[in-house]
């Protein structure tokens, strides 16, 4: 599982930060990819990259603003031209369905997979299988505006086979019973519960994408001890009434989050072109001395997310 | 006035061709840029040019396939939040009025400048004023498809003022009128014609740029004696029937076109990915073998239009 930046860049694409996209790699998971956002020009970025197109089979939109949509049209033509046959499935606010689909119909697009749409209205659990739950809520930007939480289901302690074979008991159908938990009864007559003989879960990861905002308290309730929080930092420490004005962030206030959350990682996002170079070191300063563990983040930067110790 | 090629490949981006974008620079003629066709990430690479968008005064969109107007939200956008006051029109097939405004209201995006449609329905003059006329006429390219003959006013001759003053006619008011071609009676009784006091006027210069299309006579009604023919060339000398059957043209036909048109120059553009580095040179050459003066032009190319001594 890793974080790969596609766009970091806030409002216009500039030279050195395109316009917002985020892909969460689940390959070793799941083989898919998930995007939160498509700014323009977000398939140009995936050309760069080795992600595949293909693998995308869910998109989840923070909100419409053009800087995090106006490459939806784009990319979905391209994954069907480059033979794209798996479902795809888009979240977001409502009239995400009405964009893409006037897009698809004037441009004559016809795609060669099955693309479905949940419009979100309000926050809760929006998708659920055996390993990941994704869960979403509002925010405050003007627009409609979802923050996601993504959940990986805890992994199952794998089965101690040593000690299984320190007790003579051979390999077989019986380990896989064992593995899953279950209690057996040997040809022998032992009887062995599978629980005994399983090493500790191992924790899944939770990773929180939060769109553009200010300051709300959905924020925490989505990025409580995540393993990553992916925030928005448009405006700087002492910009507090500009970010609240236009419903935006600042550095400081980001890392406020990220400290109350109790998360282990912020990687700051969404960064304003006055930002440029070595300004952007500024804001992660001004958050570093709020939570420590903060990276302001860059065009292509692939940030793993590792499983606690 | 030259041509600026912002995107020079065919159906999506690839990593050295964008899509399909091309500028009519008049900055020295009215101070304004042209835009034809805006496909996704058009605003990313004016970024890497000397153009600015508020100067985009007029666009015109040869059809409604994705890789020739999805970079329209974006670079409308931008060009409102850059400050861009001045009026903006866009021409273009019945559809893209619907695609823009649907893309400006779902985001949530108010522009700073009045915008303007022209829904084309068929060919005939759609723009004129004293300097320059726009035409259009349609192409066979399965959606409707228009391309553009932009045609500059032929500039009147330049006043020859050594002349007159040899004949002792002081310089002051009377030279505007003269240099306006109109006759004056002088002071001194003298009658002066100054019709016969001007240099040749200057031929205008014609430049035609077509969409996406297969072989058509229409093609030859744009490209009549044009200083500069922008033709596609999807395709290569032997995959007429392909070409055919895409609704596009190979490069030989656009060459034959050129020919049969008298142009003075053919430059070939939506080339697709099959056609990378050096075999774009191919095209070239299949091209020069029927009408010597083409050019593969690649992204960033500025093709100058000179006028014709
Ligand atoms: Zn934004
Ligand atoms: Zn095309």
């Amino acid at each position: 599982m890793q974080l790969e930046f596609l766009g970091t860049g806030a409002g216009s694409p500039g030279k050195f930060r395109n316009v917002t996209s985020t892909a969460l790699r689940l390959l070793d998971e799941r083989n898919e990819v998930w995007l939160f956002d498509v700014g323009e020009g977000t398939q140009h970025q995936i050309l760069r990259t080795t992600l595949k197109p293909r693998k995308i089979t869910k998109i989840f939109i923070t909100h419409l603003h053009g800087d995090h949509i106006f490459g939806l049209p784009g990319l979905l033509s391209s994954r069907s031209f480059q033979g794209g046959d798996e479902p795809l499935t888009i979240y977001g606010p409502k009239g995400v369905r009405d964009f893409v689909m006037t897009a698809l119909r004037v441009s004559g697009t016809r795609l060669s997979y099955p693309l479905n749409f949940e419009e979100l209205t309000d926050g809760g659990v929006i998708f659920e299988d055996a390993t990941f739950k994704v869960s979403c809520q509002k925010l405050e930007h003007r627009i409609a505006t979802f923050g996601y939480r993504v959940e990986e289901a805890d992994h199952p302690g794998e089965l101690q086979a040593e000690k299984l074979k320190a007790m003579d008991i051979p390999s077989g159908p019986v380990y896989g019973q064992l593995k899953a938990g279950q209690t057996v009864t040997l040809p022998d007559g032992r009887t062995i519960n599978g629980q005994d003989f399983l090493a500790a879960p191992q924790a899944g990861r939770t990773v929180a994408i939060l769109g553009d905002t200010r300051q709300t308290p959905n924020a925490l309730v989505l990025a409580q001890d995540a393993d990553v929080l992916v925030h928005e930092s448009t405006f700087g420490k002492d910009e507090g009434k500009l970010a609240h004005n236009y419903y935006h962030s600042t550095s400081t206030q980001a890392a406020q989050i990220a400290k109350k959350a109790g998360v282990k990682q912020l990687l700051l996002t969404h960064i304003s072109a006055r930002y440029t170079g070595k300004l952007s070191k500024e804001l992660q300063k001004q958050a570093q001395a709020v939570f420590k563990n903060t990276k302001v983040v860059r065009d292509f930067d692939i940030i793993d997310v590792p499983f606690q110790k």
